[in-house]
């Protein structure tokens, strides 16, 4: 009996993987444009570190979590985000003493969430995600978002939606919470029982429920640009001109709450807007938590990222039927013939590569024909063939399959020939 | 109180990680030259797949595996190697049935063994690894060994020695066993408890124990080489003739065995000859294991491949004092002066980063002074700075920070300016 893939997870096969590629090329590209380094941090981390970071009231903490224990019968879980693990090691390696401030991280990697699978929904899948920690300019708030909205253009989409929120300062959101409180309580019991708790623990939530998202009280919940002080009014009026300024659309949608409890200021969320892409639009989303630093152990220090997912992001590209320039042609296939001819092309395919040229021949034992099929199969640029009589005679017969030009060139020139063209 | 990263796991952090890149680059660029394609599998398989793909005699799966229940009641465990789950992915997935056989498949990723942490070794550490499943031609078995060392010397290691071993084929190794337990068998009560329980299972793993390799029937053992029957024997010389015809240096060493269950035939591995590398020498391990496809589920089908631990390449690298090329320069610095100057700056950063420039500029609202020092400290290869006077008059002034020449231009001519130069 065979044993298959874990439920909820994938292979990411040849044909697929090179969409894969190119994307992590671009982004990396991008990051490289923008000054944000790459960190990478464990698979798994201490439970604890996503109940401060994520939130202990978030269903990603509560129901989605892989916790298990180690032999040390020590906690831990497989990482359900990114933002929590570099805001650790952004701590524990001292990083808000460099000198470079703020300091511009990016990451890539899987992510694990237990939820039923669904399509375009898997239990391990692939986040990139950004953070810029230590500086609280409202232009880099505006960096943050343009990146990830020139990740996608790059990418060749077009039908993007980017709206921005903002959730204010601590005084704003107190304030706006004291509403949220007045405006549900009369008519909590009409809500669901997680409404219920979150009506005194976090309110701004309840505006996230998919429950109760159409209940009247929704559309006439208070909204949190009514409640923004001065300050907070003009860091989010910065933001926008900045985001002008570098001509990027968005739209304001003062309904827009993240579902993570560490937010603050800027929100921001982008959806695809493409035809047949389903029910799940929002391709990446990130905001601003000048809180979070603190309550993983460091000291006072504002921050702002984003995450995306990879597989959202293929998806939004099929949907809009972008083709990515992908490509995986062999330089030079050599096709020998007889047993002499086949030892020798050990060598002449070894000669190639180490000249930087990709190169292939057959491990199969077959019939001429066949060798040309493979050529063919793997769009082989040129083919090379050699017989016992060319073997004796040192040389070699260069097939240009897209020309159809032939030529005996000798063997010691092959690679030459082939740079050459 | 802050929170730890997990025992035995590390951050890579910028400064480091660009040697990662670096050597990731390049494994990508050997294996387009050689035709591997990437597969990328779970991080976690259901444990069983080891059990059966690994060996549940084996250190790794008895000792070592993080296993734990999902929400289903599955039991997972994260990968400790990656060769069963390629198997695994090419028996689910079919690839027997391809077109372009074999089918030649690379991997990188993080692996995890809960063993004790010491310098060098990690509960999760990455490895690269190749497998090509689908053929008997010993060109491969030494296509295979020969791109672990282009990876090595790619990187620019020198001082590298292979060794290369036969473990025949089904005939062979049976004549080797019985030959192996007739040793072994009159005083197995001096040898580790391991030991005896290896005896009857797999008496070649007595070879590989560590505890009792010091013990005088290690050196006397029946040698492996003196029980290869003629297909074996002959099939090894090939592997020898077509690494010699590559130009690629080995030695034949019988007392080289796998650790793991399921090779045949060819066996190697390459380790470092640098001075101060410390006690753990081997950087590689691979060979033919005929029987896995079939162990997992699939058809009867050959397959070689070999692992590497990109940490330990690293270590090499580092105790041969290479130095890798990786270099993180800003092309331009923005340094603007007065508030409309910098807000000004906001675009001229995203516009140099659109036309594909990396470009900076200050977010912590500093003086003149302090921002060229963070320019210095990117270096940047050249600072534009901005007033509120060249702002006025649409020019900005550009330096060049190695000549130090200076020279005022158009705002809209800087990208174009820096191009050009």
């Amino acid at each position: 009996m065979s044993i298959k893939i874990p439920r909820g997870t994938q292979d990411i096969l040849p044909g697929t993987v090179e969409k894969w590629q190119y994307i992590e090329e671009v982004a990396k590209d991008i990051c490289r444009n923008f000054q944000y380094k790459e960190i990478r941090t464990p698979i798994f981390e201490h439970a604890e570190l996503f109940t401060r970071g994520v939130g202990d009231t978030t269903d990603i903490v509560q129901k989605e979590m892989y916790t298990f224990k180690d032999r040390g019968d020590r906690d831990l879980s497989l990482r359900p985000e990114g933002t929590a693990a570099v805001v650790r090691s952004f701590v524990e390696n001292k990083m808000f003493g460099h000198a470079n401030q703020p300091v511009k991280l990016f990451y890539s990697g899987p992510m694990f969430r237990y939820e039923r699978p669904q399509a375009g929904r898997y239990r391990q899948f692939v986040q990139f995600g950004v953070e810029a920690l230590g500086s609280e300019d409202p232009a880099i708030d505006a960096e943050v978002i343009s990146l990830a909205m020139s990740l996608y253009q790059a990418v060749g989409l077009k039908k993007l939606k980017l709206i921005v929120n903002s959730l204010g300062d601590n005084e704003s959101r107190v304030a706006h919470r004291e509403a949220l409180i007045a405006h549900f309580k009369p008519r909590i019991e009409e809500f669901c029982t997680d409404c219920q708790t979150r009506l005194e623990k976090n309110p701004l939530r309840i505006l996230d429920c998919k429950k109760d998202r159409n209940h009247e009280l929704m559309a006439t919940a208070p909204s949190i640009l009514d409640y923004l002080n001065e300050e907070s009014r003009s860091y989010f009026e910065k933001v926008q001109s900045y985001l002008s300024l570098m001509d990027v659309e968005f739209v304001v949608d003062p309904t827009l709450v993240r579902g993570l409890d560490y937010y603050n200021h800027t929100a921001f969320e982008i959806m695809s807007d493409a035809e047949g892409f389903g029910a799940i639009t929002t391709l990446c989303g990130g905001g601003r938590y000048n809180g979070l630093v603190e309550e993983i152990g460091g000291p006072s220090t504002p921050g702002i990222g984003f995450a995306l997912s990879i597989e959202r992001l293929l998806a939004a590209v099929d949907a809009e039927e972008v083709e990515l320039p992908v490509e995986s042609k062999v330089d030079c296939y050599v096709v020998a013939l007889g047993d002499q001819a086949k030892d020798y092309s050990v060598k002449i395919v070894s000669d190639l590569r180490k000249a930087g040229l990709s190169a292939e021949r057959d491990y199969l034992d077959r019939k001429l024909k066949a060798q040309f099929k493979a050529a063919d199969r793997v769009q082989a640029r040129y083919v090379a063939v050699l017989g016992e009589e060319e073997l004796s005679s040192g040389t070699i017969n260069l097939k240009d399959m897209e020309s159809g030009e032939q030529e005996s060139i000798k063997i010691s020139k092959l690679v030459e020939a082939i740079q050459e063209r």
